[in-house]
């Protein structure tokens, strides 16, 4: 076994001569096996090895009696340990967690740690061939997709560290058989055997079934892991650029996609950036993920001009015409706002609601491009009638429209023009009295236009507040 | 059920107003089911329905009175059935089949024969979710990558008609509930129980099994094979790409590969490229595939300029310098070829081993480039001395060389030349005795150059036969 996993750390490059490695040695046969190898593997690799046992305190004497067991064996075999207690139970309780991921997460910040104090470049596990099958069937089990299925990788960043597996390859079966040949001693886990974890029902009771069914079924697991982590990567490589692509703007909360340079993309990376997004933004449980990504999917592809889809939390979808907008709290009520406001002439007006303020002023001359902001128009004073308003849309809104006899329904302007509905519902409306006279960004009415005969010249202007 | 499956017809675009369809029928609760619902889209879709029946003659009497079921249900509801049968038992005899994959090869050529003779454009078979479920499984058992999890496809060409699989998304239960409620009869296959066929395994033990572990397991697989046949699309399609533009030539018997353009791919792409030659050259196991890919990737990513490894069968692949060569029957020999023949001067000499013709001409002027082969050298006829002959490499063999006293090795000359393995071995030598004249493509020697003084002038030229 020792050449094979020799082979391994060649062929992987898991370790460089003067390497610092800190093991991860919980005392059970693996983590044994692999600071037997390395013990064995020190000379030639110039290693400074640090042992490190992370004591959870879950299991009282049982693992006090561990911790001990790995502390001695380390000093008999002039190897630095390291026992790092944490409080799994708290770190579970603070961050609602259960106590497997709070465990987890507690023990890869201790080897992080001890890393960094022994300036080691690598941590090494004693993950092996048959935890590498039991991972993969677990994530099949609950729910993956072809990223899952990669499994555990023979090495990864884990903090400034390098974390590698050396025992990948290797099966369980092999490991204990060399503990035997070498006189390693080791301290088996009782949990290990109980059925109230998904790891242990698939080891004691899947793979047997499947292996029975085919006895190189272990082997073509692994198989499977290494090929679908190979596709992951260059897909999820893809993915990013089609991202890159896809993307007009991230906005404070969200990012705003183009509609169509998403729905010609593949069918395969659709899925893999609607993926990319709702994971970074909000979805973090990844059976969740499907019926999200379809969702929207179906939304870009609809030939409606908007639609909405609610993901996670506050999290929503959005389709506006030409763009898919990924935000978060409610998305801006499309009937929400009522507001009406008397405009200040002159004078400037704020509309809360809106974020923005209407500016008015009434001149005897017409005004320069340069004397006004990019959002403007102009009436003839003398023939308004009626306060001046601004308020929000109502159902049923109608206005006059240049060249066109009577009225038209403000909602068809809107249609018509393909105004984004994002833009519609922060609209605001100006009136004198019932008449309305301008659509801010949209149209102009016929009202009030400005002739020769003019000497009163009405300006206002939209500002949005920054 | 029957709304589900129109909406799954609508959104996968299964059928088409007007659509001839011929439905695999076994007389089975699926396909007695799938019958059932067409027969009651028939009007809304303008469907001319045939009903074939496969009569495998595997099962005695059990089999006739599947037929007989089959073909009475049909005539008491005016559906036109044909009961093909095949001789299964010969077709695997002839073909070294298991007699499940004759079974199924003869039963889509009596549907494809049917579509053809009832000028149908569609097949529709009664696979539902849980077939589904045990295939993706069988494959992960047997060992697959991640194209075997794409599982079953709902819809697919079939010879000139389109296979189609409308309960692809339905479960075995709601089937069987579908049946009970609309009162559907069918018959039961006896051997669907035999623990003898890896399928029955699957769906009596270890679909179960699983499903303990996560009820909603038979959806996550199902979607993990909806994931998996985009994803596998895309990267098969990336692979092709990448192939033809790896690709050097075609042989009459394979393929040869620019070798950097291979390594240069993303890890994913250098399989499937591998895979694809090897799938359509010669290996046909799904589960020999992963170590010949990985050989085949070593090789080519070696820094050894030449290496072989064997594939299936006569079927071998080869680096030489630059490329990799997919080939068939034995290697050429290093050593095998031996020869020698006298040249005809002036004349032609054939060489059989090598398929080629050495040419000679003699003339007291320099010939033009235009009247020349493209492989050819000029030797000062008077001053060559001995028998003009051509003959096969040979161990030892030294040459003289221009602007270096004394001989160099012939093998040296090839290494520093660079010149392909494949080329070195199937290289006429030319000799005038026991002296090298010229190694034809790689190198002329010093002998009796042309200079102001030369009269007769000796011309070879080397022509491979077409």
């Amino acid at each position: 076994m020792r050449e094979r996993v020799r082979e391994t750390i060649r062929r992987y490059r898991l370790l460089e001569r003067g390497d610092g490695v800190v093991i991860g040695v919980s005392g059970g046969p693996d983590s044994m096996a692999l600071l037997h190898v390395l013990l064995a593997l020190r000379d030639e690799y110039d290693l400074s090895l640090t042992a490190v046992h992370v004591h959870h305190q879950l299991r009282g004497a049982e693992a006090d009696a561990d911790a001990a067991f790995v502390a001695d064996w380390c000093r008999a075999h002039g190897v630095p340990c390291r026992v790092v207690r944490v409080d799994v139970r708290a770190h579970a309780a603070k961050h609602r967690l259960g106590l497997q991921v709070a465990a987890r997460q507690l023990r890869y910040a201790a080897l992080r740690e001890a890393a960094e104090e022994a300036g080691a470049g690598k941590i090494a596990l004693g993950h092996h061939a048959d935890d590498q099958v039991e991972t993969v069937l677990m994530r099949l089990v609950r729910g993956t997709g072809v990223g899952g299925l990669a499994g555990i990788p023979i090495s990864r960043a884990e903090g400034s560290a390098t974390l590698i597996r050396p025992l990948l390859h290797v099966r369980r079966a092999e490991i204990e058989a060399y503990c035997a040949a070498h006189g390693v001693p080791y301290r088996l886990d009782a949990s290990n055997r109980s059925r109230a974890y998904l790891r242990n029902r698939v080891r004691l009771d899947v793979v047997p079934l499947l292996s029975a069914l085919n006895p190189r079924f272990p082997e073509a697991v692994c198989q499977l892991a290494e090929v679908a982590r190979a596709e992951d990567a260059y897909l999820e490589e893809r993915a990013r650029e089609a991202l890159e692509g896809a993307l007009r703007r991230r906005t404070a909360d969200g990012v705003v996609l183009d509609r169509q340079a998403l729905v010609r993309l593949p069918l395969a990376l659709q899925r893999r950036v609607i993926k990319l997004i709702l994971s970074y933004l909000c979805v973090d449980e990844p059976d969740r993920f499907f019926a999200h990504i379809e969702a929207v999917r179906r939304l870009a592809a609809s030939d409606k001009p908007a639609g909405c889809h609610r993901v996670a939390g506050a999290w929503w979808v959005e389709t506006d015409y030409d763009v898919l907008v990924f935000g978060r709290g409610e998305p801006d009520s499309r009937e929400g706002l009522d507001f009406c406001y008397p405009l200040a002439v002159p004078g400037e007006t704020l509309v809360p609601e809106l974020g923005c303020t209407i500016r008015c002023r009434v001149t005897d001359r017409p005004l320069e491009d340069g004397e006004l902001s990019p959002l403007w128009a102009v009436f003839d004073y003398k023939r308004l009638s009626g306060p001046l308003v601004v308020r929000a849309r109502r159902p049923g809104d109608r206005m006059t429209v240049w060249g066109l006899a009577g009225h038209k329904k403000v909602k068809d302007i809107l249609i018509d023009e393909k105004v984004p509905h994002r833009v519609r519902r922060r609209m605001p409306v100006i009136c004198a009295g019932e008449t309305i006279l301008w659509l801010p960004g949209v149209r102009r009415s016929a009202e009030a236009p400005v002739t020769a005969a003019t000497r009163r010249f009405l300006y206002m202007e939209v500002e949005n507040d920054a």
